[in-house]
């Protein structure tokens, strides 16, 4: 199972903060890539910085047209699950899904256009309550990958933690 | 097991939004409240009209001195867990965690004073990758309460959600 993200309905400098967290959870929880709307150049550079640093082959996709990448994903077999509070619980859905090939995940700012909801072959509220697309694509990751992704060692790192109970202890590997 | 959460090293209006995520991710993942230093008022009006509408007891409160409130926890017999990417993996100290009455969660911004290494009972790691405060909260509340609260239901909401495959259901409870 492959999954990719598409963060949609980024506002300028205002979400960029946001954006950039939603980009280092793809990759820290195991996503294959991020495509995102109109962002500031920053975003994109911190990513492919941590990524330079810290291994793993992370890609951030540039794109115009959110809608045209999602029906172009289903058209070619793979599936969309969008994250919404309104949405039909994820643990209620998590076994139907970790049975897909390929899941393209959307998550929005604020306010999301209805079309998401349609497009969306799998509506998905990680709890019914408000809070952080962030937090919710962490959760969305986390449950699909079995919590796997904790323990996971990257390919091409330059830098690896050493877990330590007080402190940083950070080795350097090549 | 009650859990408070702190979040400390906010930038002013830069790391609004992110504090605000913070925040509500706090409530939604079952912790009794945050503790803030420094925000923009916006922050707590923020939450205060969620808990409003959408039910629960959670509190915000700003504090002047995180060091001192810590402190204090400790000396009342409270625990305090650190968030960091350097600390132990969070699936190798949950279960000894789950164990304790009262945890205080101290989440920073990009650049933590060494202090608060040191003054944690705790240094957890939700993986040994950088990616984000919002994420790593998630995911520590999410494994303390075994995933439940995500169908937990609120006590005085006016708003309820009604799961749905598509589109919003949304009724009001009174």
């Amino acid at each position: 199972m492959k999954i990719s993200v598409l963060r949609i309905g980024h506002r300028l400098v205002r979400d960029d903060r946001v954006t950039t967290h939603s980009a280092l959870v793809s990759r820290a929880f195991g996503a294959e890539r991020i495509y995102m709307t109109g962002i500031d150049e920053s975003v994109s550079k911190t990513v492919a910085g941590v990524a330079k640093r810290w291994g793993g082959e992370f890609e951030v996709q540039i794109i115009q047209d959110w809608k045209g990448l999602a029906r172009t994903w289903k058209k070619e077999g793979g599936k969309v699950a969008h994250l919404t509070m309104y949405g039909i619980n994820i643990d209620d859905a998590v076994q139907k899904m970790r049975m897909e090939d390929r899941i393209l995940v959307m998550i929005g700012a604020e306010k999301v256009p209805r079309e998401a909801y349609d497009i969306a072959d799998y509506n998905i509220a990680v709890g019914n309550q408000p809070h952080s697309e962030i937090a919710a694509l962490a959760i969305f990751l986390d449950r699909m990958f079995k919590g796997k992704q904790l323990k996971k060692e990257l390919a091409g790192r330059r830098l690896r933690i050493i877990p330590a109970e007080r402190g940083k202890q950070v080795r350097e590997t090549r």
